[in-house]
């Protein structure tokens, strides 16, 4: 922490509910981290100038902006962070990476493969982050370092469903118009078990996939979102998310059996992975019940002693910290653009075997970087 | 209980695993229950004479023999219970059903279809059981009471896995042997959670399927099947049963979700059930977690009381203190003979999708009688 | 199994729940273990003359009768199994003896301490066995080979509740009357508690405690006992039985923590045990939930495979099956009379507690045989 | 967030683990909480020059200081918060009591009744607060809104454990030093105990206990607390506080069972609350698992949407919320000075029974202010 450390400003697009969780990020990161830059929140932008002010006000934005347009060539901003909803994320991001700005960018990246593609071959040259906070879970962090040290064997079974319920106080938000979001559940939850089972388990080779609308119309997105999977290592994959499971808020669960072992996380239990280990002694054979606060955890030093509890908004500042980190020491920061290309041709291949009943495969898979 | 108690004369047609859970069952049903018959264990039938002799001993099975045909003739034989390998349940069932005994079969019911159609039309003469044992788990019995009571709503999801890990005591056994058994997890294990999703949700309309052989050759059946589905009134469905889940021993969960509610069972915990009811206060709502031993819940009041666990053998012995109250009354009992070629529908349906890649619909439908 | 099997008459004395659970153990034992004798259900002893002749038909046995006295001295009874109210415990159990015969006695064994020492002196003439069945629950007797192994290292806490919920329906019955009883939660429920506590963990040395009794009279019993205690191995303890825990119905929980690991058991869950290693690595770190269905653990290879639930009633099989096989070998058997009046001591030094508010020292020690 | 909010200067004394958590909730609280004032972090002082100064830029502090007596006097400091080791709570307190200061302290309030007496006397001059942090656990203060309006019905059993194991890494801190920390697991976590029991349950009016070292020598505090309790309102307790719970991290669990329902909470699964209700149909009647992230739920709102979890340091940043918002509107804020003083009673009463061996009567009561 010395004064010499340089200071990154930062101009956030957006104000909604990703808004908040990077404003608080963006406060945070430094408080539990020796980031390698401060970072100076310099403008926030967004279209209702009452709730901008407010929350400007609320968050320590130094300005306000209405025109996203003018922010991202700003001369004096250094990162361009895209919190929009999702059709505004190509042009916002095309926009900042040509003029050079460090771009961070909420999920699902993009409103097409098409588009996809495109941000990312913009985005190369400059540092980008996809904000798949999900990956800096401690307990998933955990589960990703079981997996690369091969603890779990060979790979025969990938399950993760991704469960929400919502009422009707959710009626008229973006995310129910496909215009603006793109999509439903599929973009929205299955964008992030697609996400950790690519990093977790590598590419996927095949998929078979269902879409459906439980809501009347006008609703034109998916409330659910149901795949099969072959995946390029040789395991099976099940694959589910939708809004309409009652009973659950949040419950974002995967389950991997291996040859030599389970992992199991949920994260309605942020704080906890199960893991079976075949090589425990027989009779003591049964799910460790992690609780993942340390010590040996990852992330987790870096706030409270172990047992105290983390919670959502964590991720997103671990996420930001080893961006920071990498940034510096330039190095690849994953999830990037090119990781959330991928995603992306997944959820291309659920639509397009949503619609044609076929197997679907992806020829050029979706590789996670790693 | 009076003296005048009609007795029936049983005979058992295997020796394994399930020769013994019917054994327990023909001694224990009339303890726990008021039955309206007496039942005698006349004869077991096996093929190994030194392992048939103990277990006739062990068991009190007045004789033993080694030919089922002449067994199934017999003329002071009222019951025919098939506890064979599944190729056997079609020739032993024909003849019995000739005979005009009294059927009871273990499941899958048949080989095919076709072989199972041939027998439901045999059986339809005579009273007739298939062991899908598990609609008898109180907490099961009570998930249909309050799916039928439409304490759920509309339906929305349906999701059910059955997982098992085989360990290498197993190899060898005739549940790897196509020719023998069918197919492997299918049949075995998917077949339960059919069976039961017929019962609790209805018939499935269309399903998309894959199936997966881990283990290397002569292995030939599968090892998992994995399947989205569409039930006819409106619901989707995922499911997966494998022998290849390391970490899960019987694990028989299913999950359901509807417009006022969420159950869940599994069957590791066989003596709870999960419910959400949305009709809760909103403060508290929650998935009660129910200890389904009593008072006011299906058949537990037989054993002991509330609070204190039974386990996987009562299942039998509930099932058939039911088949034979009906069978005293006249009444249809289910899951008979009908019931298990619906199932058998859906595992065809599950290999021609299979096979071919493509949605695979069940023109007359999957349904389950009621 | 051989046809020598010398065959033992059974005398039972009571006609209640437990006389239901003790038939059952009789017929079952020979069909799960190889039990070096044959068990004749002989003749069933009560008062009420009715619900005795339904038993009796129910349970298979040959002859009732309706005074214990003669019953104990026939001279073709070989074993008397006392199933009665408390108070009946001692005067069946000394005629018993004195009359030679093997002796089985239901728990708490005694009214008090100098009753217990009387009935233990007697009984040491003749092979006898105290009810406590939860001694043979798998995953307790699991839990014990853990202790005995020293893989708990220094035991610092253990800790005991017993937990259940009595709703009307049980006004009226003998146990809440003290002159039948002898007490009301603590010898139900808290006796239980102490002499798996023994069995695990040793000898209690000091205690504190407290009982309560929330219902108005003519109620004479405790409806709770909550006590404090030092074991001789320098561990401390907390103990508590109720039956005023609404929202529990037969919740008889252990946790134990030494300095190389924890254990934990919970009788509603009956095929579960708790098991943290300090042993396994930092970061997987966490309780073992062990499924105690085999392979590998204690009586469940007797039942069915691996996975499949067991329940209550079979902790009654196995310990008759455990009693019979040191019968035949003449080795000693636990837990037995002297183990019970170890037991006893415990609880009537908590009622001293309770009554003159100080520790209460167990000058002898209670200790467990083992 | 009128731009006429007053400012509140703020001087911490302290700068280790709690230093931390309050620094963070000074921070946080205007982000997610509409607070009347504004607070700056004028001035934290302590020891230790060198980790001094990295916090206080880590964390914004304007100033440092090293001598508490000169910060509790100066002019411009409004509010002094404690944060220090134990035994400096009572000098510093008294100090900035004398000097008109708003008072925030860390718990245990004092080293002893006498001392927490004289602190609670001066405090009444001044607006105070305790540190009674996990009054503000959301699913905590659900239990407490579910015990005001009855729900509970009359209360039998309240139960409380809080289970750590403290690793080698921890000797040497000041919390092992008795004439720093005045105790050892009593202060540190009986304490926490013992408020929410005189918050949710009332008064105890009676205890018996016991304190035990595990460790040698020159370790001169309690590494664990048992004690039995009788409440005012009739109910009985049992408590134990250790830091020998191997296997357990932050385990601070209560259970309470009333005549119409039962409340369990546990800190190391901070987002749920456990509740029976005997109101629910017999058949459904089970806890229910409430995750307590909204909507309809304490605190939750000013966060993150339902579902999404919150941690251990949201807890101080609703308490100071809270207590923002009571000086505001000049209303009696909970946990104060005076509610701390009767924990200490408690805890002086512990010691007592600890050292006599006998039942320890709180003459004056120890009364939760409400």
């Amino acid at each position: 922490m010395s004064a010499a450390k340089k200071t990154l400003n930062v101009a956030m697009i957006g104000q909604g509910f990703m808004g908040r969780a990077h404003s608080n990020a963006f406060h945070q990161v430094g408080h539990f981290f020796d980031t390698p830059f401060d970072l100076r929140r310099k403008v926030i932008c967004g279209r209702n100038r009452e709730t901008l002010d407010a929350m400007a006000a609320r968050w320590g934005w130094d300005e306000t902006a209405t025109e996203w347009q003018a922010v991202v060539e700003r001369k004096d901003i250094d990162v361009v962070d895209i919190a929009t909803p999702n059709n505004l994320h190509a042009p916002v991001a095309l926009a900042a990476a040509k003029a050079g700005k460090i771009l961070l960018c909420e999920k699902p990246l993009a409103m097409s493969v098409a588009e996809a593609e495109q941000m990312a071959a913009a985005a190369r040259k400059v540092p980008n982050l996809v904000w798949f906070n999900y990956r800096r879970v401690p307990a998933i962090a955990l589960a990703k370092r079981i997996m690369d040290e091969g603890r779990l064997g060979q790979v025969y079974h990938y399950r993760a469903v991704y469960l929400q319920s919502w009422g009707p106080e959710r009626e008229g938000v973006w995310r129910f118009n496909k215009s603006v979001a793109g999509s439903g559940a599929m973009g929205d939850l299955l964008s992030h078990s697609v996400d950790l089972a690519l990093m977790l388990n590598g590419p996927i080779s095949e998929l078979s996939a269902m879409l459906r609308t439980f809501a009347p119309p006008p609703r034109d997105v998916d409330d659910a979102a149901l795949m099969l999977a072959r995946f390029a290592n040789g395991s099976i994959g099940s694959f589910e998310a939708t809004r309409y499971a009652v009973g659950r808020r949040n419950y974002n669960q995967f389950e991997i059996h291996g040859s030599k072992g389970m992992l199991r996380f949920n994260l309605e239990d942020l704080n906890r992975l199960e893991f079976f280990d075949s090589n425990d002694k027989q009779e003591i054979l049964g799910p460790h019940q992690v609780l993942v606060t340390g010590p040996g955890h990852p992330y987790v030093d870096r706030y409270w002693p172990p047992g105290h509890i983390i919670g959502y908004e964590h991720t997103f500042i671990s996420t930001l910290a080893d961006f920071l980190d990498a940034l510096a020491k330039n190095q690849p920061f994953h999830a990037n653009f090119d990781d959330a290309t991928q995603v992306q041709r997944v959820l291309e291949a659920v639509e397009h075997s949503a619609a044609d009943g076929r197997w679907e495969k992806l020829e050029k898979g979706a590789r996670a970087a790693d």
